[in-house]
């Protein structure tokens, strides 16, 4: 499958035509915007990519017997005279999409190959008529992102038909700045449209209607050749043409511009600005399914081949390797999830929280309960992302604890966590993480915890490993290995080192307890450690640490009461499907009392959070007493449209979870075990990647590297650093601008992916399939 | 003006009837269903609220004379055959839209009246073809929020217009539950509308087309009795019937079910959850404009009054009177927000904020910098809320004066504020304020600073003065009174008080000085102190602090340079027109350090953070060692879709601004000064508010109002406690459950407001007129 993405070469002005309905004047309209082009350019191209009916009647046959010098062109031709989709069953192999949009990218670059000039894509039918694949027009030609002139309906009912097809290619993130209709006196379409467009910054023209057509074709060919030398003369239309290539001039000069202007006034997130240059800032023009849409100052003209004019491309489609900070799940421009954003905010805008119901926080918090398969969870606190919301989880589980244990609020309440570990940026949770380079410099930073070692799972040359810190030398060997990763989570098979893990947890809470310690919670990631590095954590040490601190103190009152102290999971990174599962505690069969789930929650469009809690941690802050309650919410608490977007996701990621889409994937870590070893449905086993298990394996042979590990939708590649490792590392940045790069001259696309010091990972959305997939895997392995 | 809400009773079923487009059969389908429902219920209506064309062409009266028992009314005819905003013309009145809403809206509330029945309200033309006011249809009646049938369009080009159509609806926040359409063999519109439509949940019909029209009137007339006989007795049609009175069933049940399930599953924020049961929990079943849709089990039936039949409306319209939590600018389910957060979805997603820059976030970015008119600011740093923002604040502010005096980090470095300060629920943020009751029980909270007490402004009796705390009796009088609130601004005319303030705030930092107090940043909330309960400071004294803090230290570099300490300014709450500015740092003619931006900014849609800070802050973070970068960064950092609806609301609020729209405002606050102080159109005077002058002075007169203030869109009311003032007072309680009950039995509305101990606020978007204002005030003015 070709991947392409948005055309933009400087001297190659390419204009969509989208009509809001079928027979509202596509053709003619193109063919007078390209008579009108001709007076400036000696290059006008005309491109029909699909046509159906008749050749002759086609609407490229019409438009080059018509307008001398146009070179016109259709790529598929259907004779039967109906929409796209229907016509397409004739075809003996199906026009996919994806091989369509491609054939048209080609040929728009053939056309750059000259010298400066026009083209003009004309689209089938209205903008969301189907295409030959099913998909609507606007969809589907969505990935080239072509600025766009709607035509609009000039009959009966034609100004809602307009403003509706300018909202469907709105919402799909087309810019459309230009609207064109026939001036038709009667319903005068026109005089409101250009009124109601001017409002929202799209210029709309309007020119008289084509003479009727006259049965004698010479005479019909006459008048509508003088139809057309007239409307291509008219101000209105001569406006238009020169907006449009200042448009396209200001398109090219904005994009150069951007990196200089982000310098000037953007302060980046996690970037020492000694490094930035105008010259590394990556300006995201747009994003659609896996792909940004990038330009470099430093690389431009971009690194794909020249042209023979010497043209180059503008823009580069780059893999989202981060899923844009972890966050995305279900493809950029995704325009269920826009159209569902846009319902939210139509129905409520935002609606405040305090004391108040909405129903898709209601369906929300209800889904989140229910599905996490933690009988004891019970109430939900909404807020706006994983930091705030691990806030509120530390103040759920301190007060609960203090509450229990008589601490009062003077005492010197510490966390329990790993080593590693990172929670957030705002300054409790920054508090629960031990001293590092994210917080030495930080005034207010006071590690508020006691961390401890754990054990690591790695593949290495080929195989699975436990790696075990310092603590453990002469407990368990030094490090274990393991033919599966399925393997690494059979619990039952591991008796031995559950033994020696619980062990060694019960000393170090005794010796704590010794010290006076009082431990408020236990703070976790389970399963992946992200931001503090990308440490796999092996699931018994996290389950045997679980086990044993809930094996102290007061015995719970039911089951679903916490002893020794509450348990926080932040799955923030882990949770929703990132690691292929609803809950990255259920790898640990543990319930923890509290957990923290944001990033993919909205399906990687808009901020939003939720700690869901224990009905027992709940009922610590009732009382009479108002300031017993737990005073914190953020004013867009449970905003609306965070709240349906997950929904929708939610919705979208259990059917991708149920349905077929991850059943290669499934497969084929499946096959690549050694066989002792049956996977479970919802245990801990059936441990799956998106990456292939061959190419991990492959990469873990590699020379420089470290390890590699990968689960769900998450790899991570550990680097050899003779310097050493740590987030101060440098060893993989050179491997991460390789990728960006680009590692052959020839491919459509490049990677673009982070590193955490030594470790570069890279992270595929939910809906990412497999061919893709294979592509990104085929770059690594030549760049490493 | 009329304010009518959403129409929902139980024993009325109102269905709406969308056309696709015009000529798609919307009277027929009303017709078909009629005749279906019919043979349910006694009581069937059909309503053309707006017709055009001659009367016994009307689609009313089509109907009514095709279809036997059912009451057919047109509420508006013009003769004229054009889309209704073009017939509209030859009205000698104009229709406004408020009024013909309010006509259906009664119209449908006399069908209420009635035994067990169905309404159909059949529309005019397409989704979006104008009504008689020039708006849209859909945008016309959205405040009813009847659920939806569209009619789809059978004809070629169909798909594309039906699509089109339903999502301009549901962008609209319409429930389009169903499409019917006539089956027309050769497009096979129906059958690929039915597959697309289920995939979103949408259930599609489809029927035979009519019988061709017969000249032979008698014959015509005979053969469509029966085309709709059978047509009404089809299987789907009589599931259609059937699912949508099981669906009016299921939205009644679920609205009464809410608040118990609400009850269950949500953790509220700002609640002491004892005090919470499922009868008081308000429902928001939608919102629109300024008004929330709500329902309440404790008021279930609501206190409007009863019909004959012992119906009462579920829903009642209530006043925003929070602006949702300070958030909201420019109206609840905006069209136009919605759909630049769609456009922003559909072109990005979300893309990731590290070293990279998109248009949106770079425009925001330079609007934000330039419009403040401070010209120390030069970088944005984009964050979540206004908590994470000032997080991000601080830590810039702190680590700037650490390393200009050479602290170290392990030294106590305090911030100055003032008592009463309130800048968010995140630790960092929490540990800015005062000990109170928000965080004396948060385990983790240690307040770092030194906080001040200050003059404040208020109202009382009608006269405007400047209350003072005890640390300046005898220094400055008691309290000082003035003539207009101009007069308080009038800084040039207050040279003494200046002495004064400027003479005690420098006594005190010689003195923290002398004490060994290293301070590292004055942190404030200009103006208005928000959430720490509402205190209007004294613009002198702030001004006077921050003029003293600069005097002191290494006198500044340049004049973008800090001097002193850094000077932070959290307009979160006070910034963006909240208070009729763009900044309100400018009502003090200061320009901060830093400043942070929240709440307004996305005009109340969701959630959005920027930092503002100068290059003098910045460059406190430069240095080859990466771990002296601000390490700081949320994973949705300059969301796309936050920054892009922040361009355009700030593009409206400005327009609101420049344009007459507050004009009246303005003159009513000008005409109610003395005349001593000419307004300033940038200075610091020029004071107004969308609060009328002569009904903030009524209530400063009521017996039970200790003070009263009013700026911009803000008014806060603090009642006489006997008990005592503060957070824990309850005596504004009653004041606001009286306010949401209704003060008059015949209310269309009631508010829904909040309180902060004694003080109860209301807050205006900024696009709120004067009319609706107008009407709070009276019903304010009633209750208290």
């Amino acid at each position: 499958m070709r991947r392409v993405g948005t055309v933009l070469w400087p001297k190659l002005r390419v204009l969509q035509v989208y009509g809001a309905n079928t027979g509202v004047g596509k053709t003619i309209f193109s063919s007078i915007l390209c008579r009108a082009f001709q007076r400036r350019f000696p290059k006008v191209h005309y491109l029909k990519p699909v046509s159906t009916g008749p050749q002759d009647e086609a609407d490229d046959h019409h438009l080059s017997s018509l307008t001398k010098n146009v070179q016109a062109r259709c790529l598929y031709q259907f004779s039967e005279p109906v929409s796209p989709h229907i016509a397409a069953r004739e075809s003996p192999t199906p026009l996919t999409d994806a091989n369509l949009v491609a054939a048209v990218s080609d040929e728009l670059k053939s056309y750059a190959n000259g010298s400066d000039g026009i083209a003009i894509v004309e689209t089938a039918g209205g903008v969301l008529s189907p295409a030959p694949s099913g998909n609507s027009q606007a969809d589907l030609y969505r990935p080239l992102r072509l600025p766009v002139v709607l035509i609009g309906d000039h009959q009966l009912g034609g100004i809602g038909t307009t403003i509706s097809a300018w909202e469907s290619l709105h919402i799909r993130g087309y810019d459309v700045k230009s609207v064109a209709l026939f001036s038709e006196g009667r319903y005068d379409n026109h005089s409101y449209l250009k009124d109601y467009f001017a409002e929202r910054d799209v210029h709309a023209i309007s020119i008289p209607p084509p003479p009727e057509r006259n049965p004698n074709i010479l005479e019909d060919i006459k008048a509508m050749q003088e139809y057309y030398d007239s409307a291509a003369n008219m101000e209105q239309v001569t406006t238009f043409t020169e907006d449009f290539v200042t448009g396209h001039d200001q398109r090219i000069s904005a994009l150069r511009t951007m990196p200089g202007e982000a310098h000037d006034v953007i302060w980046h997130p996690f970037m020492q600005h000694s490094e930035r240059s105008k010259d590394n800032i990556v300006t995201m023009e747009s994003a659609y399914g896996d792909f940004f849409q990038t330009y470099t100052t430093g690389q431009d003209p971009i690194r794909t081949p020249k042209l023979a004019n010497g043209e180059n491309a503008m823009l580069k489609p780059a893999f989202d390797g981060s899923a844009s900070w972890w966050t995305q799940g279900l493809g950029h421009g995704n325009p269920k999830l826009a159209l569902t954003a846009a319902h939210a905010a139509g129905r409520y805008g935002h609606v405040m929280f305090g004391g108040a119901v909405h129903e898709p926080a209601l369906r929300l918090a209800q889904t989140i309960v229910s599905d996490m398969g933690n009988k004891r969870l019970a109430k939900v606190f909404y807020s706006d992302n994983g930091s705030t919301g691990m806030e509120v989880a530390v103040k759920m589980a301190l007060r609960a604890s203090a509450a229990r244990n008589g601490w009062s609020y003077e005492d010197e309440v510490l966390i329990l966590g790993l080593k590693g570990s990172y929670h957030g940026d705002t300054m409790g949770t920054m508090d629960c993480s031990e001293p590092s380079i994210y917080n030495k410099k930080v005034q207010w930073y006071t590690g508020r915890g006691h961390w401890i070692d754990f054990p690591q799972v790695k593949m290495q040359k080929g195989r699975w490993i436990v790696d075990v810190p310092d603590e453990f030398e002469g407990k368990l060997g030094e490090r274990r290995s393991f033919d599966s990763l399925d393997a690494v989570f059979d619990f039952e098979g591991r008796a031995e080192d559950w033994k020696v893990y619980t062990n060694y947890c019960a000393d170090m809470l005794s010796e704590l307890e010794r010290q006076g310690k009082k431990l408020g919670a236990l703070v976790m990631e389970p399963i992946l450690l992200g931001a503090g590095g990308m440490f796999f954590a092996d699931p018994l040490f996290q389950r045997a640490l679980v086990h044993t601190v809930r094996n102290r103190g007061t015995p719970p009152k039911n089951d679903t009461d916490w002893s020794g102290m509450p348990v926080v999971f932040d799955e923030v990174f882990t949770g929703l499907y990132r690691l292929g599962r609803f809950s990255a505690a259920s790898f640990l069969q543990v319930d923890p009392d509290i957990v923290v789930n944001a990033k993919l929650l909205t399906g990687g469009l808009l901020p939003l959070c939720t700690t869901t809690a224990s009905q027992s941690i709940f009922e610590a802050f009732l009382s009479n007493d108002k300031s017993d309650a737990l005073l914190h919410g953020h004013s867009y608490t449970a905003h609306a449209m965070g709240c349906m977007v997950a929904n929708h996701s939610l919705d979208i990621m259990k059917k991708l979870d149920s349905a077929d889409d991850w059943a290669q994937f499934k497969h084929d870590w499946d096959a690549s075990k050694t066989g002792q070893v049956t996977s479970v449905a919802n245990g801990a086993r059936g441990t799956w990647s998106m990456w292939s298990p061959d190419f991990v394996k492959d990469i873990s042979h590699r020379a420089n590297v470290d390890y590699v590990f990968a689960l769900g939708s998450v790899l991570a590649i550990s680097l050899k650093d003779p310097a050493g490792s740590g987030y101060a590392s440098t060893a993989a940045t050179g491997l991460r601008d390789k990728l960006l790069a680009g590692v052959n001259n020839q491919d459509e696309w490049v990677i673009h992916s982070r590193v955490l010091g030594n470790v570069l990972y890279l992270m595929a959305a939910l809906s990412t399939n497999g061919e893709t997939l294979g592509g990104v895997e085929d770059r690594v392995l030549k760049a490493i």
